[in-house]
């Protein structure tokens, strides 16, 4: 590999980059990104090497598409029309199954392989990018069969010297699942964001009795929404289903309360708690 | 202050002792436990220095009460009675109207202050305990116009000492914000555990998507339902109209994603955003 272009020289494009300039010798990274600033940002910061458009494609070793998810969507069939038999397409995104679909008749379908790297802060742009995010996370392949064999290798080598562990899924499977473990939390974080914000937004001082607690379970209410609203979308009726039943939870937990029924109180949390259990394979 | 009195010796009242050993020489610290395992691990981990009972109370100059809310208010009265009148009493719950109505006209009330450090973990019983957890930290003191003047100036040295920020709130006022600043986000965070692990049981792989999004998210889903129970109890109206607001909102998110309003879903997390602004306070 010697000639890498990065599409969204953001947290994850940019953290690429960076892991790989420190991993391989020789390379070259290029940006390409919509936002002079984040190319301007991402020279100075060391993040990649060069500024090039899509143009210049056909010279690459490898791609990562690093923007999203909706863009993503729309810019992958085009992007595999101009590349060389040798580059490997790689995306990042959240959702799987619409991309897959779009490509999935595409005459350079094999040079794509579909990923979803588990890894991120709740920060944005190039700024954000930091070294080693990969390192112990898990990236999730999806439709790996319909990657040439040769390029599937090039990505597994990539993903290991990252430090990352692999799991293979279907996209349907990803896109139910990863609504679960990802997509509710940062709508459970956005919502107790606004909840807070809406009672109190007039008596900042209140903000004094924020504590860690607090912090950690808002966290993600400081995403992105370019990012974020693109993902909801793709992956409506898996969120919608999460929420179904993350409501009927909580609304249960208030019959609970209003029925005095400290003891049900009491057990839904005892038996939350093996949650610990869970945690304690990804720390 | 030479002799000090831990009621309960885990995260909060471990950590009390563990900060006054390093700050103040010649103090003993006694431990008073339900849980006999718990005086002997305070004991080998260097929590406190000897076990005490409730009967040696009257040679305190400090007594911390550090147990369950509802413990608290059961305990607090009968444990006013014992103090000399030089005794500093303090608790540390995390609800203060139902306790502060309790010994409202208590002859001993002027050795007494309402306190509610904002500090802790997931975590709990001694081995819970650190060094410096009340650094940086807000702790609320109500009421404090019921203490007698030399506790307080006490108080206030100790919570100084400690690394604390003082603020003066209502008992009423306190537990109606912090329905919203910690209470919601507890039960957010244990109703999300529940969600996921009632979807995914058994399918254990699926928890390689976990990631650390996820993790803080959840991560007050592993607090104590002994502790978290009884503070719920004594706080239920404001707790209820916490929920009704979380739920409400979720319930709007929902809508606009039936409706495939993403401008919408959008402008949800773009005004959410502003959390940021409000964190950055805390940080």
């Amino acid at each position: 590999m010697k000639n890498i272009y990065i599409i969204g020289v953001g947290l994850i494009g940019g953290s690429f980059a960076l892991d790989m300039k420190k991993q391989y010798q020789n390379v070259t990274i290029y940006g390409i990104d919509n936002n002079p600033d984040h190319i301007k940002d991402a020279i100075v910061l060391g993040v990649i090497d060069k500024e090039a458009t899509l143009n210049d494609l056909s010279k690459a070793d490898l791609v990562i598409v690093a923007i999203p998810v909706d863009a993503t969507v729309d810019l992958l069939p085009g992007l595999l029309d101009k590349v060389a038999d040798h580059t490997l397409v790689i995306d990042v995104g959240s959702t799987k199954e619409d991309l897959c679909l779009k490509v999935k008749d595409h005459p350079n379908r094999r040079n794509f392989l579909a990923s979803h790297p588990i890894a991120g802060t709740e920060f944005s742009g190039p700024s954000a990018a930091i070294n080693d995010l990969f390192q112990g996370k898990t990236i999730i392949i999806c439709d790996v069969e319909e990657t040439a064999f040769k390029l599937q290798e090039k990505a597994l080598k990539l993903f290991k010297d990252l430090g990352m562990r692999i799991r293979y899924m279907k996209p349907k499977s990803h896109d139910k699942h990863i609504a679960y473990m990802s997509h509710l939390s940062h709508i459970s974080s956005f919502m107790l964001g606004k909840t807070v914000i809406e009672k109190e937004k007039n008596e900042r001082d209140i903000f004094d009795m924020a504590g860690s607690g607090f912090e950690s379970t808002v966290r993600l209410a400081k995403s992105s929404p370019e990012m974020w609203t693109p993902i909801f979308k793709q992956n409506k009726t898996n969120v919608i289903e999460t929420l179904d039943e993350y409501i009927s939870n909580l609304k249960q937990f208030k019959r609970l309360m209003e029925e005095e029924d400290f003891d049900g109180i009491y057990n839904e949390m005892k038996n939350t708690n093996y949650i610990k259990q869970i945690l304690k394979g990804i720390e």
